[in-house]
């Protein structure tokens, strides 16, 4: 079931660290792999695929982009993008029997989609917020951009590692500080320090990505609500919960968003990507809560048809209960999976995994092999794509990479992979 | 055949009305159309859709929310957006062709699409213009956000009418200053006026939407060339080229754009929505060929995953020759056909059509029946979709109505529909 967003049935803030702790511990490598020696034919796929990576800047070329100027790499798992496969099945499910089979899509593909506030009406039904404090984005990284260039000014508060959109996307006015996270404290997010930091720079925009990307690490949601309150005075505060689906916390697998903490913190903005959630990134879909006067000043000079027919189509599924309720199963099946998958991982030798309350692990190689060494063997021999961590500041370069969990079986082959790889 | 973009292969410049002016000749009402009654039930539709009309603001509501809202108007026929049929038809057949049935519409869902350079890539080569001189946007109206955003200063030059989002989305520091064209010259564009214009007001920003959207005016190339001669201090020069596909020029059916002045001339934006020629509205496609330097200067801080993977699927269709081929017949095939539809318009009593080279006619009612007395009754009662040009500023209220030409069937279906209602 879906939490209700109401404050009576909020989960209980509990201690940090659930349940996923202990399969973390690190474990000395009990061999050293063997050393990486691609054949000509393999060699010739890294440097294409290095040509890629260099041109997609920060961020991963697109498994997409990979698989089709480069077919000979028989790409068989995306594990660098970060996504719910069984609610993409879910999603394109309900495609087939609703649009494409009925003779629909047409009418999605050719004709204009609703303007931003009329989705914006029917995602506030289900989200339970006023029409009025929505935001729909083309993806999330529309709305990050669109609220660095309208509310930031001249100094940007952002946690490393992080999700580089967030400094990258800043305006070349903004000056961006960065609050570090301790790889010798698992990268776990330190309130005081943050609030201490605060203090210091005064910065007039904060970044907190909840679970934050790549390492995974919860703030949890009582602690979220301290932080809001002692972060009044700062004039932008971003919430991106693209994750919080995988985040759970109390009983079950419910989870706690603060985007309804819009009406007491009018500086408060939540982001949420849906690309993760419903695993739909193609699609490009997202939206943020925040205080109607700010909705008003984006909707006022521009963002008027982001969303496709294909994005308002998803947003009319999302607020049907019945879809909800489906989508609900596939997400806790994913939970489950994910959990799994990362405690594998966890007990393979020569990495340590860092908790995780998201769908992706942040893993450390500790026995030699470097980051790249392990991303183009898995990619060129297993077709197994996963994320170097070398280009993220905040990150020891050649020593980190991003593994997205996927469905049972290929979580499956990745662990062989992995296993085979590492000795 | 498709016009190369090549100097030498450019259509000499003809003067200005090629073949259309004829039929659209006034000619007086024969009897007074009979007064508007609705019954309850009408009456009833026609209060929602001035509703959900009002909540949409200067643009119409789509007819994707119309249908899905009021389902009770069984919507028959769109000729309020503008798009060609036939195209979406080729682009559908490719689509089920080529993704849907051999099941690879996930990949395009799921999996993030290429960034913008790499769809930049892909365009350049059969746009024939470098690739980091081109910008793609979700939309084209992104892309008029995004550059009066990023290189407008204080004074915006734009012509009325026009289409509402070159004055809508201006920053609210920029001044917009008009330029009229004047009903009485048929809103014929005049360069002279123009330049004069341009010298008195001195503004940063200058747009010419050629032809112009809604009155379909069409500034010949050999005047564009001038015109941007001229314009050559003028900082930002936007040319928007979205309707470019349906102006044609000397022999044959070919079409002349400016995009490969960029290169002459450095403060050229040439702007070019995939909406209306290819008549994908939903899927959100456009671009714009500029200097590189802009385009850096958008892509620095933002931009990077704008395009959904239809769009990017789009695009590769688009720069394929077969594609390209196909596409061409359609366009000459709704061209004829939409210059048929022009001409039977103008032989309606009780209106006048301006002359058009769009794929869309502006039409003058004069005979008493209002422009909205026009248009709910063609929706209500006969399923058709029209727009009314009361909002559009430059266009005195209540008498203008602005129709798009569509397949021959609905064509025929719309002079029918008009011939009973104006008697």
């Amino acid at each position: 079931m879906i939490v209700p967003r109401t404050r009576e049935s909020r989960p209980k803030f509990k201690p940090f660290e659930l349940g996923l702790s202990a399969p973390w511990l690190h474990r000395p490598p009990r061999r050293l792999p063997r050393p990486v020696h691609f054949n000509p034919r393999e060699q010739a796929l890294v440097e294409r695929i290095k040509r890629l990576k260099k041109e997609a800047g920060s961020h991963s070329p697109s498994a997409w982009t990979l698989a089709k100027l480069i077919p000979e790499l028989r790409l068989k798992v995306d594990a660098c993008f970060l996504s719910n496969p069984y609610a993409t099945n879910l999603f394109l499910m309900h495609l087939h029997r609703e649009v494409i089979r009925p003779k629909k899509l047409r009418a999605l593909l050719e004709l204009y989609p609703s303007q931003n506030r009329v989705i914006a009406a029917k995602l506030g039904r289900v989200l339970d917020q006023s029409a009025d404090s929505i935001f729909v984005g083309n993806g999330a990284i529309e709305i990050i951009q669109a609220v660095l260039h309208r509310f930031t000014r001249d100094k940007l508060l952002v946690n490393l590692p992080t999700f580089s959109a967030y400094y990258e996307f800043a305006r070349p006015d903004t000056r961006v500080v960065f609050n570090h996270l301790r790889k010798e404290e698992n990268f776990r997010f330190d309130p005081q320090r943050y609030l201490e930091l605060v203090r210091r720079e005064r910065p007039d925009t904060v970044v907190l990505i909840n679970p934050n990307n790549p390492d995974g690490g919860y703030i949890p949601y009582a602690t979220m609500l301290e932080l809001l309150d002692e972060l009044r005075e700062v004039p932008n505060v971003i919430v991106d919960e693209s994750f919080i689906h995988f985040a759970t916390e109390g009983p079950g697998f419910a989870y706690a968003s603060v985007a309804d903490e819009v009406s007491r913190f009018p500086n408060l903005m939540v982001l949420k990507s849906m690309s993760k959630d419903f695993g739909i990134a193609g699609i490009r879909a997202g939206y943020a809560v925040m205080a109607p006067d700010r909705v008003r000043s984006l909707l006022d000079n521009g963002y008027l048809w982001n969303s496709s027919g294909l994005a308002e189509y998803f947003f009319d599924l999302y607020s049907r209960p019945d879809f909800q309720e489906r989508y609900e199963r596939e997400r806790v099946r994913f939970i489950r999976n994910s959990r799994r998958f990362f405690a594998a991982l966890a007990r393979l030798p020569g990495m340590h995994v860092y908790p995780t309350h998201a769908n992706f692990a942040l893993v450390e190689l500790q026995n030699g092999l470097s980051a790249e060494d392990l991303v183009w063997r898995m990619l060129v021999r297993r077709g197994i794509y996963t994320r170097t961590c070398d280009d993220k500041r905040g990150l020891e370069p050649g020593k980190f990479v991003r593994i997205a969990a996927r469905n049972r079986p290929e979580n499956a082959y990745i662990i062989r992979s992995l296993r085979r790889m590492l000795g």
